[in-house]
């Protein structure tokens, strides 16, 4: 226990290696299964191609984003004592590893696409566990980069600012150590965003111009190879729904726990860890989450034909679960003490021990009941969403009725669909901010998310097995393979949508937390007491925080509609211009569409991602932190909603469409596809796309990312750490008359 | 001087009096022009009865309403001593004058509308005169209305409850005159809730149905006598823009003097009025502006064929404006005294004239500065609409390029717009709130409201106009009348179309300002300090008060989309059923289409209407109010926005739409009417409708009402007013131990 006591720290990036370990063995295991032959050799070059061209471009722009943001970050680092310049150097580690898990997850999907195509040859069960072993590359190498950079980084900070210094733990010693760290975050989340909302812009620009022209304009199927853009929609799965998907839990997982360590500097613990238990907790938690989704995704397996494959990903998915929970209990028994806690922000100035009115108190077992209200939020947030974009439940049955009466009334009843999803998650996130604070207060609501953020690894191994068995579709389709091999492969994508669905459900409800944890995180470090809405200042900064969320969007999905119009006038220009297309006598020019998607996508993302970084600047230090805080408030809760709103009616919309391709009966008819109501259904499923693989997922980053910001910047808006002599001179005037409020101690 | 210094409060209903009587001489002209020949006069029969049907209908339903809520209201009122039972016949009052005030409405409207085509025979100017008359008496029925009541009620209770007790202006008593008035408001907001739903679920029921069946199925005109739903169209337009408008205007009028005065008690006054003067001043103010309403409804003239209508409009407006604003500025002058003012809540417990950190104090110069911010924000939220949902500008531009790519490229264009035309709005709406409470603080805030709606007179002129002429031109088309009528109504219609979409914005930026008002009323009266997010608790509130809007809207336009399919069925059944419709020789069943309108928008209001009037309760008396605090200012940012978008994106596809009429340009080809990208834009416009015409504005009341409620409970919630015997000696102790916090007093 000694040796544990004294070494759990450098324990933390040792989980991480184990994660990257496994990673490596599933990667070689991956790569040296069966490519198939060479039109799917070529096919899958293609779109390895496309990828890697969108990324180079991508990280062109971005290198200068962050040597940029990397320099001011170190400019800033020396203007304020609780900060260094060093905070530049994790922000640009941050960035990287994202774009590096990004890089690799996109690595590996492009591989496992094409051999999971060749292993559907063979049977169902081969070809889960190719796509899914991919999907567990993606998953252990994002969690385990985020582990060993944030848990290497905090050792070394902790190291020089606490340790070597002798500083006080609970102290400002301490809060440079995270200031800085906070860096790690910042670099990860703006990678993300731009990640999220240029892949979101690709894959939709794609995915939309090679419908319209394909299938509406042409009348040919998904996926042909005769669409010059179908090579662009596969490479967008793998831009969009991978390293898009990925870069943004690489940044919720980051963020989550960084939020719960700055709130855990404010409890005073008398633990066998120097003190730091608090902080360390919910990166030992993640290491223990990365741990089970090994072990879970063992389970991950089907032996017949007719074996249920989301059977199988969710034993996978609930072992993990499960076996965290049960291993997160013994860990917060160990290495929390028996004493209560509170936040050091909660007690009288000038009186120590002494709680103001409202004050939370809490015990360890407090600590696990707000985990547990983590892990449930998560696990009902899925749920509903499932529910609201399953194939067969009302909703989705609901927009069918309403396609028989044309496109309008379709798109209506998707509107109202969407709407309405936003009632039960908000419930649910409501009750757990309630809950996680009644059992563990501020520390609670931020170990909740960590607790929800455990088992990532697990999370991102099934959302990236869905584009996988996408593009392995795709490559089936436009190789003209036999029917069985499209048959199992269809089997696989239609999972796929599944849990791409629950998995927005799951990414929403973790960035709210996380972005509460990390709204917690910034009134302490920005010093001030309330975000009083009543203030007409803060209010104004809660409508146009409110506001963000709305043009944000606007500019993610006008985008893809100019995009996927240049995709269009492109797609029917090829056809106009190339003699012998539709005759399979011609190829079509596909890197002219790879070309239009990635141009768009790189130049759009600049936009919506300029105004979730700059916007808390000026706030913030034009109107002070209070107005911040409004700016925040305003922003999450209208980023929430929105990006409900948008991934449900687009998931609903989906899979309405996907309804018909089995028939569906409206009012005792039934209709297939090709029908009037199936032509309004894809109106309904093409409006969609961007909403939930563009707009509606980017909310989560721009939440996020504009909660990061503003820890990054809170040291600065600091009232008495930035005070002009006068301030400065009533401070100590107020602190001295009066030195103690004889409130009497609450316990709620 | 010593005359009016005794009896202004007695000039105020006078006021109110001038109004009704000039109403009744217009209304008296109105009726004695020419209705036409026996056909014309036949349809508007039809659309009159069928307006009458649907009131008759609704009134049934909100009588027992009505009678509830008012039981309920008189037993809450026997609780606490700073309310009483009395508070349920203003609440009676105030519900009779406003659906009184939407008969009026739609009883002039029904008439003028035949009258306006008859008039249209001769000349454009004359249809216009007719047209704007009839809008006139609506203008000037409500705010007549409004006043008459709000002041009397005023006069009574002032007596019965200050000046007959000898209490405290600025205390108790006078807090229980404006508690037992707030029932007045109560009552006209919650009729105007079920007037907006239920008429604007009839009116897009109806329009929806019609189009969907009549224009794209059997491809005959708009408003053509064949198509079985045309009257209950023609009836929506009535029972929606007109019976519904009128009805939230009246509310938002009233609200907005009655937050002003619940401010205005908080101010010390050493005025000529008895210290009134604050109270008084809303109320005077609207009063001058409905006087100068009628000067400027003089001014709105054309003489030639081809003299602008738009421009006479203007005109009208901007005398009626610009004179208020003069007027205004005297009587500030003249009402308040010169010293300087700031509210009661402000200052430090125990030392009088000592106040809090960061408050405000303000001159009458102030108040008038804050009246300024007020029609500076209303005139920039018109401008703003305006320019993004007229012809020939960008944002409308925009979508009919992306109708050329298909139905859903349309869409994505529209909802692109509707959501990047928050943010304008959005910023003049949170500087407005900056600017009005740096003028004047929290009263400066409602005062500017107040400002901006003392002109309600000559706004809802106008916007009842554009419902006038809409049916003029749908009778004129159904009688089948020459060319040259239907062009003349065709040019006042056009006019009308923007004159709703400023109207909308009017109408947004004057409920968000209202319920602000309210909210910071609801604060005092509460007896709550903060309303502070950073609280987890209030935080969950405000995540929930954020959700209301959207499933709000998502009852809205769901309850639209089933509606509209039920009207499709039967226009279907009967063009099947009854032969000789189509070449004019059978006459439809109109009476039944009027009867699923009636029947669905009765239904189908009261979900969407009991969530506004419950939710504040529950949440309140559970809670408490500083989680309602949170939970308003969520429904007030979640509802503002959601308006604007809806209301501007559902102009916005619909004037997409109507620039194909003309004939537009998309990439150097023309396209018109039945072209492609036009019906593209007619899916565009169908999704709008209940966008624009139903959820959109039905956010106003929404926010209005959620705010009215919580003002009239906040005596209930009120910490010290009903506390248990442990908080109250937690008080005593609190206020014996903290005398007197020694801060400093700081002027912003």
């Amino acid at each position: 226990m000694d040796f544990l006591y004294t070494n759990l720290i450098y324990l933390i990036p040792v989980f991480g290696l184990i994660g990257i370990a496994v990673m490596a063995i599933k990667a070689a295991w991956v790569t040296k299964q069966d490519a198939g032959d060479g039109d799917m050799a070529q096919l899958a070059g293609y779109i390895a191609d496309g990828a890697m061209a969108f990324l180079r471009a991508e990280w062109k722009v971005l290198s200068y984003f962050v040597v940029v943001a990397g320099i001011l970050l170190a400019y800033s680092g020396t203007t304020v004592h609780t900060s260094s310049p060093v905070i530049a150097i994790s922000f640009v580690v941050g960035a990287f590893l994202s774009a590096f898990a990004g890089f690799l997850g996109m690595r590996i999907a492009t591989k496992a696409n094409v051999r999971t195509t060749q292993a559907a040859r063979t049977s169902l069960a081969q070809a889960l566990k190719v796509s899914f072993t991919g999907g567990t590359v993606m998953g252990l190498g994002v969690a385990g980069l985020a582990i060993i950079g944030l848990g290497s980084l905090f050792i070394v900070f902790y190291t020089i600012y606490v340790k070597n210094t002798g500083g006080d733990v609970n102290g400002e010693a301490m809060a440079k150590a995270l200031d800085v760290l906070a860096g790690f975050s910042l670099g990860a989340e703006s990678i993300a965003l731009f990640a999220r909302v240029g892949g979101g812009i690709y894959t939709k620009a794609a995915d939309v111009g090679a419908d319209l022209v394909g299938k509406v304009e042409a009348g040919i199927p998904e996926d042909d190879v005769r669409n010059p853009a179908t090579i662009a929609d596969n490479v967008g799965d793998n831009v969009g729904d991978v390293a898009g998907m990925g870069a943004d839990l690489f940044g919720s997982y980051v963020a989550t726990m960084l939020a719960t360590m700055v709130l855990g500097r404010e409890i005073v613990s008398h633990d066998n860890f120097g003190g730091i238990a608090p902080i360390l907790l919910p990166m030992v938690i993640a290491g223990l989450g990365l741990i089970f989704s090994i072990v879970g995704a063992a389970f991950v397996k089907i032996k017949k034909e007719t074996d249920s494959v989301q059977k199988a990903l969710n034993i996978g998915n609930w072992a993990s679960i499960i076996l965290t929970a049960i291993a997160t209990y013994f860990l917060v028994n160990w290495i929390l003490p028996d004493q209560s806690f509170h936040m050091l922000r909660d007690e009288i100035a000038g009186s120590p021990g002494l709680l103001k009115e409202g004050s939370i108190e809490f015990t360890k077992m407090g600590v696990f009941g707000a985990i547990a209200v983590g892990l449930v939020v998560g696990t009902l947030m899925s749920m509903i969403t499932e529910y609201y974009t399953a194939m067969g439940k009302r909703p989705v049955l609901g927009i069918i009725r309403q396609s028989s009466t044309g496109h309008a009334t379709n798109i209506i009843a998707g509107l109202a669909v969407g709407m309405e999803s936003t009632v039960m998650p908000i419930l649910v996130l409501a009750s757990g901010i309630y809950g996680s604070y009644y059992f563990a207060g501020l520390y609670g609501v931020a170990i909740a998310a960590a607790g929800m953020m455990a088992t990532t690894a697990m999370q991102l191994s099934i959302d990236a097995f869905g584009p996988i068995a996408d593009n392995a579709g795709g490559i089936a389709e436009m190789s003209r393979l036999p029917e069985e091999v499209r048959h199992r492969t269809d089997n696989l994508d239609a999972v796929g949508n599944t849990t791409a669905a629950t998995g927005k459900g799951f990414a929403i409800a973790s960035a709210a937390l996380t972005s509460l944890a990390l709204f917690a995180a910034f009134v302490g470090v920005a010093g001030i007491e309330h975000i009083d809405i009543y203030k007409a200042n803060v209010l104004a900064g809660l409508f146009v925080g409110g506001m963000i969320p709305f043009i944000f969007s606007s500019l993610c999905i006008s985008a893809v509609g100019r995009a996927a119009m240049a995709m269009v006038e492109e797609v029917r220009r090829q056809f106009r211009e190339i003699p012998g297309i539709m005759e399979y006598k011609a190829k079509p020019e596909y890197e002219k569409c790879v070309a239009i998607s990635t141009k768009a996508s790189i130049r759009e993302m600049v936009a919506p991602g300029l105004i979730a970084l700059i916007t808390p600047i000026i706030v913030g230090f034009i109107f002070g932190p209070e107005v911040l805080g409004g700016l925040l408030a305003g922003v999450t809760v209208s980023g929430v909603l929105m990006g409900i709103f948008q991934s449900n009616a687009g998931g609903a919309w989906d899979n309405a469409k996907k309804s018909f391709e089995k028939g569906v009966e409206i009012n005792g008819e039934m209709y297939y596809k090709k029908s009037e109501p199936h032509k309004a259904s894809v109106t309904g499923d093409t409006v969609g796309d961007p909403f939930k693989d563009t707009s509606g997922p980017s909310m989560n980053i721009l939440i996020k990312l504009m909660s990061i910001v503003s820890l990054v910047i809170a040291p600065h808006l600091h009232k008495e750490l930035n005070h002009s002599p006068r301030l400065q001179r009533e401070i100590h005037i107020r602190s001295m008359v009066m030195p103690a409020k004889p409130e009497v101690k609450h316990k709620i």
